[in-house]
């Protein structure tokens, strides 16, 4: 194994100490990196969430395709999203890191950057973490805490048979974007972007919360068809989706035309990192003051079953599993 | 690379309800392992403290030499051992775990079972995680999240001039074990234990916090040299040790006969986590309730230097650097 004298010479603490003084500051934050915890104030009125994800090398990026500073910013992303999914305000996150010998101190450097300045997009703070070598692969972990008022957070088990299912953006795309990467060709910039550095949708996860539009709610990052059986199984229903209402992006409906099969990377694709929500609301197209088209794409039933619809009402199947981690 | 089809086939969410149903209940835990996030509740009077941990394989451990119940076990301890050098009680723990592909259901199994239990000794709850397949080594991250009433958490940077160091149980045990198993030889199994299932020193801190005994704590992670230096830095004051003053396991004592150079371990060596700090306090030998002996090493100085003191006063040097993570 190569040894990185820079990493190596910088060391463990030199590097902390860099990440500190980054890491700026805010009200809630009694005390942040440099102790043995963070200390933070707590909020009687409110819940606390918590979420932790991990992004292995090789098998949720490729650092052939990714740029440190974009993984950085997603990895904030993708562990945000899940504040946003339960309708929360993320407020703290906790990065760890295991740091192959071949990664150069710019290279961590740039992720860091990438991290810190996703994490202030969404008024959230770098409250701690660890850093080591890894004998492996580059390892990241993230933990976020946020928070939401008492009793409001959306779950996944309140869905009930006659709410319509929404889903925020578009779909897809992030697995296309995969899908072309793998098979060497330069996917469309949109379509890079969205798997790259994909946004958690947390204003729309606070009105939806605030106003209580959304009887049920996750963050798609499995798949569609994955994940809303993870709703159906937690509130005991069954669904119907309508295939022709999946919402798709210009440059994903593009590729469509020459390659139909490619509508189960919508459905079972992965990593869009959108709002999946169950409501009693009939017309939600938008939510005031947020720019995100909503898309009824199906509505909850009582039987427990997932089926998926084509315009003439015929049944269609999916060729394509949800994403299992260990399969 | 093999395929573990007993993994493959149980899956990732199977995995997940299996842990689900293990994991238990807590009065502070309104929603657990299941959902987007962990929902707890929040109270005003406690401040929250977290930390988070980085157990690699081939970095941190070697599955030659500890067994996956026990590893499940030291993962639980070193990350709770942050929460109790701050004098907190530990509540939720948050276990992401990268799995290769030839690491046995059975052996996943006995990790999380060590990890539940040991979660358990410390009345504390697995409230969360994530759980995928790893490229390279088994990679654990935990996050700890415990709590300390408001302003009570003992940080790093009160150390004053004329404060005595302490440092609880012995020191050196886990790292003359990890140097035994590295030369090819057996350690005494009280060695061992304090190498492999290490204990957080909970009851210690509280004790510590409530009663404001101690004007800087941390755990004795990197070696009681590397650790005190952060006490040091984090105060702007300087330390005199007594090397004779050290306290010692027989099994450690007895090594030390026919080795003097052993002594280092103890310095520097790590894992002991055991709790250092600085107090006012002259004659603080043990704490009521808590069979932990405490033993007064040292002295802290106005001088910002770290010395060392044989019995004769003549100054030791220590030959041996602390741990550095990227060294």
């Amino acid at each position: 194994m190569r040894t990185n004298e820079k990493l190596h010479s910088l060391g463990e603490f030199g590097l902390i100490r860099q990440i500190q003084q980054q890491a700026g500051d805010a009200e809630h934050l009694v005390l942040g990196i440099g102790d043995d915890c963070a200390i933070q104030q707590q909020d009687s009125s409110q819940e606390l969430l918590t979420s932790t994800d991990l992004l292995i090398e090789g098998v949720h990026f490729n650092r052939q395709w990714i740029g440190m500073e974009e993984l950085g910013r997603k990895s904030v992303a993708v562990n945000v999203s899940d504040v946003a999914a339960m309708g929360g305000t993320p407020k703290s996150l906790f990065l760890a890191v295991a740091c192959p010998a071949e990664i150069s101190v710019a290279e961590l450097e740039a992720l860091i950057a990438g991290f810190l300045a996703e994490t202030a997009a969404y008024g959230a703070i770098l409250a701690g973490g660890d850093t080591c070598r890894s004998s492996g692969p580059l390892m990241i972990s993230v933990t976020v805490q946020g928070t939401v008022p008492k009793g409001k957070a959306i779950r996944r088990s309140g869905a009930r048979p006659g709410d319509n299912i929404y889903v925020s953006g578009c779909l897809g795309d992030s697995a296309l974007a995969l899908e072309m990467l793998q098979q060497g060709r330069l996917p469309d910039e949109s379509l890079l972007k969205r798997h790259h550095t994909p946004k958690a949708r947390v204003a729309l996860g606070q009105f939806l919360s605030a106003r209580q539009l959304a009887s049920a709610m996750l963050d798609v990052s499995d798949g569609l068809l994955a994940d809303l059986q993870h709703i159906l199984d937690a509130s005991g229903v069954g669904a119907e989706i309508e295939l022709a209402c999946l919402p798709l992006s210009e440059a994903f409906a593009g590729e469509l035309k020459s390659a139909p099969q490619l509508i189960d990377l919508a459905l079972a694709g992965g990593e869009d990192y959108e709002l999946l929500f169950a409501s009693s609301e009939q017309n939600l197209a938008s939510t005031e003051g947020i720019e995100l088209p909503l898309t009824r794409i199906g509505r909850i039933c009582p039987e427990r079953e997932l089926t998926i619809r084509r315009a003439d009402r015929s049944i269609y199947r999916c060729a394509r599993g949800g994403y299992d981690h260990f399969a």
